[in-house]
């Protein structure tokens, strides 16, 4: 497909030679003026569109910029690349989307696709599978600019962009001593997974500040399986009947436990005061609004794209370098308590 | 940037013709087998690459397809780009990735990129603002496949993937008819969109025939304003207690509406059954999970993209014509009501 006129079918159509046409196409002052215009005219008659790869890959750039994404669909990647592709795009860039599925082997396919397009740079985040990075290394070895975002390998000498999940969880336990709350519960994400270990120390620590002695029957690890968390909200009321705050690793969750909360017949927040993570758009479209810490996508993202053009420009080299960004918290009715 | 060695620094390493270079790289036979070794060995040391772009331009092919999204942050439309990626990346195609952010400006300009980057096809979904659509219009010109998906210009020639919005709604309404509901209120998205009217004529065809009588009262219209349909939910209890079914627009809002009910000392499903559209993620996180109607992103990326490849092969060629996606009914614990 592609019916593209060329510089041949206008020369063609005017019987003039192929340089001549190039020639009056770039405005060359060997070419007469009317020669010049008739050229032009006829080019726009037909359409004929310079070849922006050719033309970029002479200059030896491309204007494509690689994303790697390990899985478009969650809502957090899809609000990075919303952001990456509008500051990207103002620039002059287009993006290449390659979603690896959480696959190593898709990822590896991804650079060698970054490789052959010659990618002016890339933005990458892991997928879970990922545990050697070789071929992020044939990236630096071409010169290509790369800047890890959220999932990053830390050793390799790039900017990683990179959310601080401790300070957030701390904050937003914070949040909840600071409105008044006693006994504090933490429901959190896989003992796998290093941001829910990051967000338990940061509910561990804040406790801490603020004098409240933990206690381990407090925390909840939900695996796969939400029925656990019914079950142990279910249950901590009667062994620890003072609770009246829920700390909770992601909004999904804490709207699941608000419901399973009311079904207990508890006020949130005149009962119990709840504080989600990241900032979902399910948070406001629950009753009462859930409290939680920003939704840090859209900030990823800019500060992600925004090195890569620096980069690219030549404004600064590449070295290990990392960008934390510390979440604010967001208040809303699940935890505005009337003060005591 | 991007530091790629090229056939000439093979040839003036080795000290022999650039001709000679390239001819041993794509293995013809007039080079000397010894040679054609040298080269090949000498281009793996260097990290040789042919130039994906340059290649396949020769042979007037991009092997790239531009996708146009009004906005990937939303649930849909990132579920819909995570299929079209991996289906388009599997028969060896990338993406370019063009964000409209629902601008008619920038669609335009996406367009012209499309034609830039000499695309092999475009699957595009319109903007809120497209009023216009000479920009699609010089794809065809240009012989370009093109796919529209869910929200289309239904006047150009070309495919179509919609989802038959008054269908999944019609059986969303039967589905409660059938679990023995006698009075059921509907929650409509404005008055303005096209899918939230198709919406409420499911309903309402639905309730006929069923031969429940229509009550316009059992009607909420939801525009921006959440509030709107807390009061509505509030009030209507007094004019209908036998209501005992709802039927909403959209996941969130039946979130919402399950929470102000739960509120009311309402029970789900024993009191009243509720069901949404469109299964987001909420669905499955709320308590009790909510009955839907099935998302429909993954199924309208697949028919596109298969569509749009069987245009690039010449299977078929651009025609008129609606593939319409009726949304199958996921029944929850919300919908699920002991018989009367």
């Amino acid at each position: 497909m592609g019916n593209f006129v060329t510089v041949s079918d206008i020369a063609r159509q005017l019987g003039i030679s192929h340089s001549t046409v190039s020639r009056a196409l770039k405005d060359n002052p060997r070419i007469s003026k009317s020669t010049t215009e008739k050229v032009k005219k006829l080019a726009d008659q037909l359409g004929y569109r310079t070849n922006a790869s050719s033309h970029h890959l002479l200059k030896g750039k491309s204007q494509l910029i690689g994303v790697i994404v390990p899985d478009i669909s969650l809502h957090f990647f899809a609000k990075v690349v919303d952001q990456i592709e509008q500051i990207l795009n103002e620039a002059g860039y287009v993006v290449l989307l390659l979603n690896t599925q959480e696959s190593e082997q898709k990822e590896k396919k991804a650079i060698e696709k970054c490789l052959n397009y010659r990618v002016d740079g890339v933005i990458a985040a892991l997928s879970i599978q990922t545990k050697k990075f070789d071929h992020y290394e044939k990236l630096l070895k071409y010169d290509i600019p790369l800047v890890f975002y959220d999932r990053v390998a830390n050793f390799l000498p790039v900017p990683k962009v990179i959310l601080n999940d401790y300070q957030g969880s701390y904050d937003a336990t914070k949040h909840l001593c600071e409105v008044g709350c006693k006994t504090i519960a933490h429901i959190s994400g896989s003992i796998n997974l290093n941001n829910s270990n990051n967000r338990l120390y940061g509910y561990i620590d804040a406790l801490n500040d603020h004098k409240i002695k933990l206690d381990e029957k407090l925390i909840h690890y939900q695996e796969e399986d939400k029925e656990s968390t019914k079950q142990f909200l279910n249950k901590i009321f009667k062994s620890h009947p003072s609770l009246d705050g829920l700390s909770v690793f992601n909004d999904y969750v804490a709207n699941y436990s608000i419901n399973i909360l009311q079904e207990l017949g508890k006020k949130i927040p005149d009962d119990i005061v709840v504080i989600g993570f990241s900032d979902e758009p399910v948070a406001t479209y629950m009753e009462p609004q859930l409290s939680s810490t920003q939704q840090v996508g859209p900030k990823m993202g800019k500060l992600a794209s925004q090195k890569l053009l620096s980069l690219i420009r030549g404004d600064e080299t590449m070295q290990n370098e990392k960008i934390i960004i510390k979440p604010e918290i967001v208040v809303r009715a699940s935890t505005k308590r009337k003060q005591n």
